[in-house]
């Protein structure tokens, strides 16, 4: 059952929120895919039979009533260790996070957290300190990272709903490679409070789901203003309508400076042609359109680095445990100095610039999420059309400038061999209504894939 | 005669650009209060009669033609030479800043160069390199900074509008000791291609005038998108409404814990009380208001100095010259770090976020523009009601606040003795025209002084 049938079958007393967790927690208990850090059964078991509770007092459980929901093991919970998937980072949490908050007020029930890129500093989730997290499709990929716990977790079937993070991809890359929908929102629309930064004028906090109507569901519970978090703003939350008959009037414009020197698979792109033609026959005008922009892998990294060594230098000095992969680029990091950062902004505000631009001609932007979803556990480098290249550029291309734009973005399977190609939607700012409709439609007219959990269930 | 009624007259062929432009060229060159660096009389002429040869052949001279304008010396004009009221600084322009081409496309004559504090970099404009611009209202003041010769130039009447710019109250500052109009655009409203940077995620270009349709006029030139600066941004410009009758529906907040605990002198606080009840009897709300937060010089010290080291470490670390507070603050400068520096934009989302949390509740905010309008040259520190203190905090605790936000402020004379005090309205982020239709009714009501030209008219 999705996020939206447990809710209303909860609500009604058709089913026991109760029952429905502890079906979860059985999932969980039997994963195969090294999906957990944590599963806390006595605590989520009681939180669900609070909500039975408030159905018996004929009190509103909320819209996520019974919902098992996955948490991102960086995300603080109340009287939980929070490990950021490092091997020395253990933090009590005496507080929840706004966004734990948010979901729980909402009905939902936290079963368990789930791995992630160590510090959700990398792609892959191939966790030196807990395993690789495994792709539900093909135990020998990745699930893509950083959050790769949270979208194998949905992929698997063992929840409906996760929560991830997103500072250059990572929800929309495990999305992805996993198969199921990821929404990035708009940075400032989901609180940051208690979520361990990475990058905090890029990070974004999110819903990972099997549906569209279940992504939009776990969105609209975690969305809002927190005045305890500097980057939060307020500006209305809407409520996305309902999926419609065909797409007239959408334009939908694709960045060929963009998308046509990308390093991608054949499936990629043809998925993504495919795609493009079935939108295009619903009604919507697609059109290419230059967004005047290179790439800049560079600039990313001295903005996501700069950033991520101000947590990080004080332990890298003393020479805290990292691993490989993410010790290589937080020494990196911690040499981006203020001129170099600042250079970096200076360029983040001309992307920023040149998204505005293209959002005055068209309601949408549209790519692939990644340039492939097939990405072996244990090797650096990815097969593409263009030869094998690094994972990170193949898997991020993609997606990073869109956090450094800070629109929201929303990502999709496709039909296909599992796991499918994934299309990327990017909306202007505050506009994740409009991805969420939008993806609504292309579900109901088979665009964009039904989604069936592989593995456990 | 003001900028308007210039332009309508040398459109309708009443006067030539010519008798305008060699009229402000005689006061300029008989100016005694050390404003310019450079004019232009040859220049400025040619310019002129190109406008009177587009009246002759029936063209649209443009909304400020025939206009003598006076240029801040950071802004770059195609053949002149930028000083930057630096003692080693100097660029011969071959291109004119985006904001020179805009005005004089619009009809605008550029008479020549005004000075400012060195670098820009400071409220004073005693510059050690070119001599302390001096206050028209009376040569032993200040005429405040940094834009302190845009500011003079006009109260001197020399000219009826000047450009200058704002990283924390340049343009504010000096238009409040010189009592004049200064307008303070969003920032990204006006290009700041070819403008010599303080702070570029701060730096704002923007008018001086002697009224408020004079500063509408100049604004309305100087705005607009550009394509070449980064920090542009493509957002209507609004053209302000005329004076109403009253200010009937208007929402005023007094933030009053940024102006009860303001250091200002007693002419100030009563010019101030007497402008809020004016306003209330006009029919506005007027209330007190709680933004949440603390005035921290330290922390916008750090975001100007972080930005401002990119360009003068290594001037500084050659052992360039530099006046001695400007030295002073350069060192302090380049000792920001990025981890400081990210710890300050920080505190600067926090801010944005209370400004637009006040801006939920009310149209506009009021406050003082300056603690005084009497800053003697020579002096470090000025007499408030607290004692004296120095002229920085004073000068700057009400406007740099808003440079951190981002938004658009007006300081406005108000009536009392020469310099009076000034008015500082500030609006919600692109609402230019809401300040511009506001100080229009007080000036037609008389809350907000009418100018009168100082000295050498």
């Amino acid at each position: 059952m999705n996020t939206v049938e447990i809710a209303s079958a909860v609500k009604r007393g058709e089913r026991s929120a109760r029952d429905v967790v502890a079906e979860a927690l059985e999932r969980a208990e039997n994963d195969r895919f090294n999906i957990w850090t944590a599963i806390d059964p006595d605590g989520a078991i009681r939180s669900a039979e609070e909500v039975d509770r408030r159905v018996g007092r004929r009190e509103d459980p909320g819209p996520l009533a019974g919902v098992p929901v996955a948490l991102k093991d960086l995300i603080d919970r109340a009287g939980e260790i929070t490990t950021c998937g490092s091997a020395f980072y253990r933090f009590e949490a005496v507080r929840s996070a706004e966004v734990v908050e948010r979901l729980e007020r909402a009905g939902a029930v936290v079963i368990g957290r789930v791995g992630l890129h160590e510090f959700a500093y990398g792609f892959t989730s191939e966790n030196p300190w807990f395993g690789p997290v495994r792709n539900p499709h093909d135990p020998e990929l990745s699930a893509g990272g950083s959050s790769g716990g949270s979208a194998a977790a949905v992929a698997a079937g063992q929840v409906p709903l996760a929560v991830g993070t997103d500072t250059g991809g990572s929800i929309r890359v495990p999305a992805a490679l996993c198969g199921v929908f990821g929404l990035k929102p708009t940075h400032g629309r989901v609180s940051l409070r208690g979520v361990f930064p990475l990058a905090p004028s890029l990070d974004t906090v999110g819903p990972i789901a099997g549906s569209v109507a279940d992504l939009a569901a776990g969105y609209l519970a975690m969305a809002g203003w927190d005045t305890a978090d500097p980057w939060s703003r307020s500006r209305p939350v809407v409520t996305p309508g309902r999926a419609r008959e065909d797409l007239r009037g959408l334009r939908i414009g694709v960045p060929s400076d963009w998308v046509d020197g990308a390093a991608t698979t054949d499936e990629v792109a043809e998925g993504f042609s495919r795609a493009a033609a079935a939108i295009t026959s619903l009604g919507a005008e697609v059109d290419t359109l230059d967004l005047g922009l290179a790439f800049r892998p560079d600039r990313v990294a001295e903005l996501v680095g700069g950033e991520a060594a101000r947590v990080h230098r004080r332990w890298l000095a003393e020479g805290r445990p990292y691993g490989e992969d993410v010790r290589r680029r937080l020494e990196r990091a911690v040499g981006v100095d203020l001129d170099t950062y600042l250079e970096a902004r200076e360029w983040q505000e001309t992307v920023r610039r040149r998204f505005e631009r293209a959002f005055e001609t068209v309601d949408l932007l549209m790519t692939p999420t990644t340039g492939t979803t097939r990405k072996p556990i244990g090797r650096e480098t990815v097969a593409t059309l263009q030869g094998e290249m690094h994972h990170r550029e193949v898997l991020s291309q993609f997606t990073s400038l869109v956090n450094v734009a800070g629109c929201p973005a929303l990502a999709s399977p496709l039909p296909g061999e599992t796991p499918p190609p994934s299309l990327q939607l990017i909306a202007p700012w505050w506009a994740e209504h409009r991805l969420l409709e939008v993806a609504a439609t292309l579900a109901e007219a088979r665009v964009i894939a039904d989604w069936t959990p592989r593995g456990g269930v």
